[in-house]
């Protein structure tokens, strides 16, 4: 039991969101309570978490209440300062480390990142005002993607460019913020592998997914994705290498795009976290993302990771959640709510997985 | 969605233990808050719900608050005060109504309503004192069962005995309470049948489970009981009758022993709400006993019962607990723990189900 945090241990939860929710879902069943740490009121995982603090990233009397609270800390998503990550692991283990955020909360710094593993990205470019946006575009040569480089996420942040559009307006339109500017990929298709890696460094693949985006937001997933034997190996080496150089402890994700005509795959992002193309797994995979990303952080053997049943998930955005009544009356289908009050226009109010039967 | 509780909506469960906790958890998968009325403190569902409040049965001022903050109030265990459901049923919809306590409070009540309707049950005899102990003893005419009448549970407050045994000793060791002095039946096997009703009446079965029993405890349960056709439907129809007699909403256990050598079946118990032998459906059944309790008390449609993969579930009790690294480990194994501090000796902790693979 060297290094393993026991059931009755709190793990602290940094974000509230429907991830920090289903997060604390799952170590209930294995015994664990959870402690949120959240800027937001009324966030959905404060309702089901014992106890939760609402306040700012950088208040620090709150966050060193909150560390001496918790036996362990973990994160729901990237953009929590990385300085709040920092002052936390002075005082308590915090998994995945710092290492892993700092590295997926830039763009740039990302890409360079994978790209320095030898691994394929997009071309990029950074532009850091609009005569550099100017130039990325120009240098790329054709269709292009703008996004900022950091804060971003479900499409916020994001412009689709070509040569010769209006650079100065576009980097208006974002807000005048240092851009990682993209060639556009004709892609075939979406894929992301989620594994999860232990404190001991051993790794647990779950099968590959394969996503529809639609403006930006994940629409749908379908697990396990249909890919040729090599490509679904590469996909696999190039994850665990990433999570490897990353020291990454817990659940990782990688976007990759599967390109046109060619037996390649590039890496578009990586989410240091539970993803939401893993939502699959709660009711499609012997393990559920929630339950290993648990298992990680809190030293534990991982679980198996393989499907149960072939399964498709689709996400609920904004009114979407009203057909509730309908997908709890349609066979097969499981409804996760996450609780939100208000249902507004691209927020992500629920999903419902489709579990074919195998039996 | 005529009388359908919408998610967001706020269940009231009595009682804090483990079956308020996984009622809590499977609530807040569709969307719904829940707030737990329970006498005792660090009670384990208090951890993963929205509210608590910790006040006794009696408490007049804190029940009507909670039913000022609750949608529906629904109970995890069956020794909660008739009273306390009566008064709350005047504010609040209470599902399963007072109905299905009242009757199953009192183990002669339960018996006589039971045959009453048809359904066969062991002979039993009350007993309200010595004497009247020794009579049933008698007239039984061989190795019997005496029970408390009331408040019973996990084989407290029950004694093995035969005619000429000393009755008034017996009398005392059971705490001179009121008895159900009950037939030793040479029983086969143990099978339990849990179902749904629905507000609108519909029912929905789950597959039978085949129980075992030590010191008066369940140890396992496995499931789909393997059962002549005949028996199998005989069952189902018991648990239906006695369900819908009752008026019944929510999850009902029946348990019954299958007696030996005669394809007859004798009920020996029921429990108005989720039950212990019904936890291999968390991860065996296509819909749980816990989700499909919130369904029904929300009026909303029930779920599919059919199993997804034979199962098998076994209580971790006391120190039972401690062996919870090696069943993480072992593959597929899904360990749930309650929770609980203190692994005190009978006392459930959690529980482990082993799902077969079908695929």
């Amino acid at each position: 039991m060297g290094g393993m945090l026991a059931p009755g241990a709190t793990i602290g939860i940094l974000g509230g969101g429907q991830l920090g929710r289903m997060l604390a879902l799952a170590a209930a069943r294995l015994g664990y309570r959870c402690a949120i740490y959240c800027p937001e009121t009324d966030s959905p995982a404060f309702d089901v978490a014992a106890r939760h603090r609402c306040a700012a990233w950088d208040d620090m009397r709150a966050l060193a209440g909150f560390a001496e609270e918790v036996d362990v800390v973990t994160f729901e998503f990237e953009n929590v300062p990385l300085d709040t990550l920092l002052r936390l692991e002075k005082r308590v283990p915090v998994r995945p480390g710092p290492r892993s955020l700092a590295c997926t909360q830039d763009r740039i710094e990302e890409k360079r990142f994978v790209a320095g593993l030898g691994i394929p990205v997009a071309d990029f470019h950074a532009a850091d005002d609009a005569p550099g946006l100017a130039r990325a575009l120009d240098a790329l040569g054709g269709p292009a993607i703008a996004k900022t480089r950091r804060h971003g996420y479900d499409g916020k942040g994001q412009l689709r460019l070509a040569p010769g559009d209006d650079a100065a307006g576009a980097w208006r339109r974002l807000g005048g913020h240092p851009l990682a500017v993209e060639r556009l990929v004709p892609f075939e298709r979406e894929i992301s592998i989620l594994l999860a890696r232990a404190l001991d460094g051993r790794v647990a693949v779950w099968p590959a997914a394969e996503n529809v985006h639609e403006g930006g937001i994940l629409r749908r997933s379908a697990a396990p994705a249909v890919l040729p034997d090599k490509l679904a190996r590469r996909a696999v080496d190039h994850a665990t290498a990433i999570a490897g150089a990353l020291g990454h402890v817990g659940v990782l994700a990688v976007e990759m795009f599967v390109v046109d005509g060619a037996p390649e795959l590039l890496v578009n992002e990586i989410a240091p976290r539970v993803h939401n193309s893993g939502h699959w797994t709660m009711d499609g995979a012997w393990t559920c993302q929630f339950e290993q990303h648990v298992r990680a952080i809190c030293g534990l053997p991982l679980g198996p990771c393989d499907a149960r049943a072939p399964t498709r998930m689709e996400n609920l955005i904004g009114e979407e959640i009203d057909a509730w009544p309908r997908l709890l009356a349609e066979p097969g289908a499981r409804l996760h709510h996450y609780g939100k009050l208000e249902a507004r226009p691209g927020r992500k109010m629920g999903h419902v997985n489709r579990v074919g039967r195998t039996s």
